[in-house]
């Protein structure tokens, strides 16, 4: 699996001169991107590509090639395997489309076939492939002025659907969260999302796995593997077509069937997986899970400078299934008197909007030592006027324990998204929302349960 | 009420030179921002401020004075709002806090029984005040770089919370959200969300009134002013303390009553308006009410080039209690014919990556005619190779007709951002996510009816 990831050597076959084909970008990444290995371009109609030599045939490479990127149309892909097979190659991303997905089910059994006559292990067909934020190897067919890429960071993302994948890495690229790989799989033909769990869960960059399935090929397995491995690394699930007719629009996208609501839930639950209900959700989950420290209980402690949020996350943590903590008489009578008279040291603790950086760390403090609270949302309007942009250090230095559980809300404009990117890359999940935060939480609590 | 949003003068009283002072950055909103009236500094600790002269009292100014934002101590604002009485002053916006919220329900008092005595009208005790897009009033204490304001649009929110609505206009900026007015009403100590919304609902430019209410001072009126304007123009509901929990918290926040969430959610559906359950909500409401034709019924066609986003949405559309729409045999025939084999002529109809401009074109006219579907979610991936950013014509095109509502989706980074905000712009509602999506739609289809 590891050439998928990290070969020293990749032949795109079907790489172009022509800057709308898959070919072409696909070649570009490895060509001009941060893959530091050597890239053959292999297209018989060209001599020459971007001052690269092209050869007619994977077979004129003199090197060893540990993987190959193949994106020429459905009907030369057999050939092609076939050439991959006597150069030896191993490893295999078939990019085109036009197999089972469009009812072409004979041409993807001849893969299937093809891939292990020759012994080769394929990622695809009908998928994006492979992008892996540390190796550079990057096989994703639209250009990054269309589709950013995520920097490096503790989060993979596995994914039936390309478009699905590929949306999320943009939008994963512009909220700033990180990543190890993504694998967009496709039709499954031979490697599907089993393996691809199997191999994350001992990837030790990977601190979360993330999937996207639609159906799911072999059930059992699927189960068995994510039970394996879910203790020891969290693994969020997306199911694609979880009504019944959202079921039926799955038979139409990928050709596999999808199943019932109830039977997916209780085998995620089951296998010790994170079931997320929403695409932002799942990275949502994976940010938490993947940063913060299991919580003892499910008691939260709010403090806040903004009352009305502090109310709004209030409710939603009750309809997730939190309960408010309550502090310590010790911690309240040391907190009244700290704080002005302007303070409300109840659950939410409300510094108001006189809050300062100090009252922060005073609260921060006392809401980490004391027993009775096992998490702690602390919701931070970075606009109020007496408030300094070096909470944020506070914020960092009272994670660093990693002692309970810490999640910040911060609703705003630019000002706040600047803030809030420092305490992502210091590992803190931001949210906007309290009610994204309070779902999160919850995932939070029944993951370390 | 005119007098809040369109005085021709304004004196500012507590106005300072201290960059912090709430009266600082009032004051310059008024002086340096696109206000185009007259403004006044009252302060007896000042000869100047800003190149402006300034006034001892209220008294001291020779014109007719519109509106006194009052900025000052809470133990100065009886003696403020005599002069003011005195210099025949009818509207005041009090930012001042140290009232209620802390338990200082005498001195309060004090104030509604000035006002009355000097027959003032006034918002606040305890808020923000007003932010009027349109005319440039603006007593918002924080300042632009931390706090930036929306554009020109369609959109009010008065938030009984001051940090909501801050962090909410905040982020409706970021966002490209338009608005005409925003009112931060807190403690409600004269003018309150009743008396707001019979204002709003006269104002032309106010296509939708969005509320943020924590305790709602006199329930009867609330509903029947709520129920007399619901009809011509939306209104959106957030309400703070719906759980007990919650509740508690606002008591600690406004000093005002939560009640429980069924007889809220009751009344507010009886009063015809639509309630939001989080502050984006809210906007995602008001945004589609503001601008969408109610829909004849709740059969939705999926348009997309995303396959999984299609499955993900329908999934989404079927927990709001959509009906995924069966498009006409006519209509089919002809889409298979313009279609290549690639494309997916079902609901979602799936015109996959290979997606060009024309195609959806080709798609939305269908689904337009097509007396089956009753609205449209397009779900429109950028960034898939074929597609040029010209489908944001043809989208605004067909909503030009206003035959049925359109939403689109698009997910994804910096560049379908810039994109999705051409299609703001033009009024169409966009989302990044299926689920919100969903429900907004949702609320549309029960709104029309």
């Amino acid at each position: 699996m590891d050439l998928f990831f990290n070969p020293k050597t990749v032949a795109v076959i079907g790489a172009s001169a022509h800057p709308r084909k898959v070919g072409h970008v696909i070649f570009r990444n490895f060509a001009e991107g941060p893959f530091r290995g050597k890239v053959f371009a292999v297209n018989p109609g060209a001599d020459e590509l971007f001052g690269h030599k092209c050869y007619k045939s994977v077979l004129d490479i003199k090197e060893r090639i540990d993987l190959a990127v193949i994106a020429i149309p459905a009907e030369a892909v057999i050939e092609a395997l076939d050439e991959c097979g006597r150069k030896g190659i191993r490893a295999a991303i078939i990019v085109t489309s036009g197999f089972k997905e469009i009812g072409n089910h004979e041409l993807e059994e001849e893969v299937a076939a093809s891939l292990k006559k020759n012994r080769i292990r394929a990622i695809g067909v009908n998928c994006l492939g492979v992008y892996d934020a540390y190796s550079g190897v990057d096989t994703m067919f639209l250009p990054s002025y269309k589709l950013e890429r995520p920097g490096k960071g503790g989060i993979a993302f596995i994914s039936q659907s390309g478009a699905v994948g590929s949306v999320v890495l943009d939008w994963m690229a512009m909220m700033g969260y990180k990543m190890t790989k993504f694998i967009s799989y496709g039709n499954a033909t031979d490697i599907d999302e089993s393996d691809l769990i199997d191999y994350l869960a001992e990837d030790p960059k990977t601190k979360a796995i993330c999937v996207y399935v639609e159906g799911i090929k072999d059930g059992r397995r699927f189960y068995d593997i994510a039970r394996k491995h879910s203790k020891k690394k969290p693994i969020v699930v997306l199911k694609g077509g979880v009504t019944e007719q959202g079921s039926a629009a799955v038979s139409s996208h990928t050709g596999s069937l999808a199943g019932a609501k109830e039977i997916y839930a209780t085998a995620f639950r089951q296998a010790g997986m994170v079931q997320a209900t929403d695409v932002e959700q799942v990275f949502d989950y994976a940010r938490v899970l993947s940063t913060q420290p299991r919580p003892k209980g499910r008691r939260v402690q709010i403090i806040t400078d903004g009352g009305g949020l502090g109310i709004i996350a209030t409710d939603w943590l009750i309809k997730n299934g939190m309960e408010m903590a309550k502090m310590d008489m010790k911690t309240i009578a040391e907190l009244k008197k700290q704080f002005t008279s302007y303070a409300v040291v109840k659950n939410p603790i409300d510094l108001t909007g006189a809050a300062t950086t100090e009252w922060y760390k005073t609260a921060i403090g006392a809401a980490l030592e004391d027993n009775n609270i096992d998490m702690l949302m602390i919701i931070v309007l970075f606009q109020v006027p007496m408030l300094t942009p070096d909470v944020v250090e506070v914020i960092i230095e009272a994670n660093k324990e990693r002692r309970k559980p810490i999640i910040v809300v911060s609703a705003g404009g630019r000002y706040s998204e600047v803030l809030k990117k420092s305490l992502e890359d210091a590992g803190i999940p931001t949210f906007s929302s309290p009610a994204r935060a309070s779902e999160a939480m919850r995932a939070l609590y029944d993951y370390g349960r």
